[in-house]
């Protein structure tokens, strides 16, 4: 396997295109609303956020998905469509029209994704009339600007694309995503679209593409915030030549590459995690069952005062072991070990003898790991994560600026 | 009913003392020790946090309560006692027999009490030499001394006294806790010690206490973090001379008043919550069951983002539906009503025409109330929640101040 350039686009028979429309901000110049199309029919799979709010686009898109596979995907970035009642709905199924029409493809042919601000209508006004022109000048150059569309307040693009050998011939997977806040496990607010020429029958890549999510986008926690947008969407269109299935040959080596595609993009996703000055694997071992596992590892993950401690660069094994304890899986306190940065800091429930000079040395490190032993079993649970940084709230005190431009421009009052 | 003085020696018959041992930092003069005594036998009930790590202190006060009841609460700030293995009961038992020696009482006679950094060893070389003084020059007066002690970032005392009147008779129920961090349902990280001249009988005094602990301190959260060392007890020794009941005149006066003090001193906790801006009451309505307007509840009390929002006084609406969506209850987003300080800011899960700058003006107040409706059934909970601000985080980035002082103290390497 080798990575390749080219983000969404890498793979062959994709194409893409991505404007300004000024969602965000009427005057202003950045790319916020894109366009990936498969010039071939495609098996799709998707997995979108459990939140019970979910966002129009996702309602939209999941729809579709129900009904076939979809060749097109339409994304734009400064608004969630959510929380937009009815009239969302009616905006994210013109959106998939309009597309259709000018692709000359049927609507159910394709999915909608949004990002941005909650509770606030479209503003149609500046997207509907540049739809047409979106489904022009389609390019496979264009993966670079589809990644850059997407990004809400992250601070770089998040393409990944590899290129793995299947009977000689080259078979690619590409992608691009956006995280940023709102990062929590069973889906993140995130959008990531992956591409790839492969060919797979749907259940076949359904059931891949979950596996993969389950270890990868499900596994991190920024802010412990689900948003009601999470969405990723997979499209094969079969342009390698290469038909794949599991039990036949290649079948392990395009999961494999599937997987460290998702896997290289939800890590992207917490390395760029809004304010985050440390990325943290939280690995918990010996726990009698893996959900008790999770919920340890997620205890921690979560826990504002164990975050506040990475940001200061202070290892403080007490603070994890409290959140190990309120996880409410079973943990008896004599018995957990605690690694931090490879040293040992707490074994059976005390401190070690381990310097805390070292350990504060270690995590001044911008990525480490924390490794919890409860020595009550044999399952293991891995979740990615950040710090929680004085900017990351000074960051989301205020989303003001949203409603005022949209009270400038009707939508809302 | 009426408020009065003395706070957690109001009541008749209890007596206090407390003092400086630089438990924290040796130089230090600020009261950190401190000792609350019944001058009759009393009927004792308590409640504990429920974090599978449990303090030291919190273990032995607990196995003395099961035996039986207690005179005596001996308390600390400072050093929490927990993640100390065994060393640490041995200390905590060690600070009950030297107290009761003092005093004339049987070791499970008294309570013990600890807040401050986990995972520390308790400094006894600097409180042992001082419990023999603590026990002297008990006073009626130094109920301030006791809740001034016991308080770590608090930035007040916390104290609540009440009297009523019952056959002609006064009763009084005094009261001190204090609060700062760590606190999430469940006790939070907090020491609550409540005194009561009234007579009641031992399982009458701890179902009511459970009643009002349910409805005070598992209501309150500020950083979601729970606590090892969560304690709130209470001691009931008769010296008014009235006897109460259940079905009997006064109990439900005395059951009011019991649980007013309990809740005014959650609420305390809230309002002098670390580095808090804003005292928010999260109650949700026309939820299907109880349980599920609790998730809902905690969910948005526990959001980062929505925290943050309201640090920042932005209303916010759609960030509080998205925390109502992934809170684990069923929700159905066209049905969801929220109205923020008064006003309605979202109806049937859009947004209504209440003009945003009037929303924003209401939630500059240091106190609002954010209330939601399911509309899917008619059980109600409420949560009593802060801000979350950058100087929290910024505050709890390091303990290590503390563990420097251990080193000197060769309590650690």
């Amino acid at each position: 396997m080798k990575e390749v350039t080219g983000g969404v686009t890498a793979a062959k028979g994709f194409v893409a295109n991505a404007l300004s429309c000024g969602i965000k901000k009427p005057e202003a110049t950045r790319l916020d609303l894109a366009l990936v199309y498969s010039e071939l029919p495609t098996t799709s799979a998707g997995t979108f956020t459990t939140n019970r709010v979910r966002a129009a686009c996702v309602r939209v898109s999941q729809s579709h998905l129900r009904r076939g596979n979809v060749r097109a995907v339409v994304a734009n970035s400064g608004n969630a469509n959510a929380c937009t009642g009815a009239a969302g709905v009616a905006v994210a199924r013109k959106e998939c029209s309009i597309v259709a029409k000018n692709l000359g493809l049927k609507p159910g042919e394709v999915a909608v994704c949004s990002t941005g601000v909650i509770g606030l209508p479209m503003p149609m006004v500046r997207i509907e009339p540049r739809l047409p022109e979106l489904c022009q000048n389609l390019s496979a150059d264009k993966g670079h600007d589809v990644a850059s569309a997407i990004i809400t307040s992250d601070t770089c693009e998040k393409e990944v694309a590899v290129e793995i050998s299947i009977g000689g011939k080259p078979v690619r997977i590409g992608s691009c995503c956006k995280g940023a806040g709102m990062i929590s496990p069973c889906m993140a607010t995130m959008i990531c679209l992956v591409c790839t020429d492969a060919a797979v029958a749907r259940p076949d890549l359904e059931s891949t593409v979950r596996e993969g999510v389950e270890h990868s986008f499900n596994r991190i926690t920024i802010d412990g915030d689900m948003s009601t947008n999470d969405t990723c969407l997979v499209m094969a269109n079969g342009a390698s030549g290469v038909e794949l299935a599991p039990g036949k040959p290649g079948w392990e080596d395009f999961t494999r590459a599937l997987h460290y595609v998702m896997m290289e993009q939800a890590k992207h996703i917490v390395q760029d995690g809004e304010s985050v000055t440390k990325f943290v694997t939280v690995r918990v071992e010996g726990a009698p069952t893996q959900l008790e596992a999770k919920k340890v590892a997620e205890g921690v993950a979560k826990s504002s005062l164990v975050k506040s401690s990475w940001n200061g660069g202070d290892p403080n094994w007490g603070r994890i072991i409290h959140a190990v304890g309120y996880s409410g899986s079973r943990v008896r306190e004599e018995k957990v070990d605690i690694d931090i940065a490879g040293l040992p800091a707490c074994r059976g429930g005390v401190q070690t003898t381990t310097k805390s000079d070292d350990l504060r040395e270690r995590v001044q490190a911008r990525e480490f790991e924390v490794r919890i032993n409860l020595n009550m079993g044999t399952e293991t649970y891995t979740v990615y994560t950040t710090d929680l940084s004085p900017e990351y709230v000074d960051f989301n005190r205020s989303e003001y600026a949203y409603w005022n431009q949209a009270k400038q421009d009707g939508l809302t009052h």
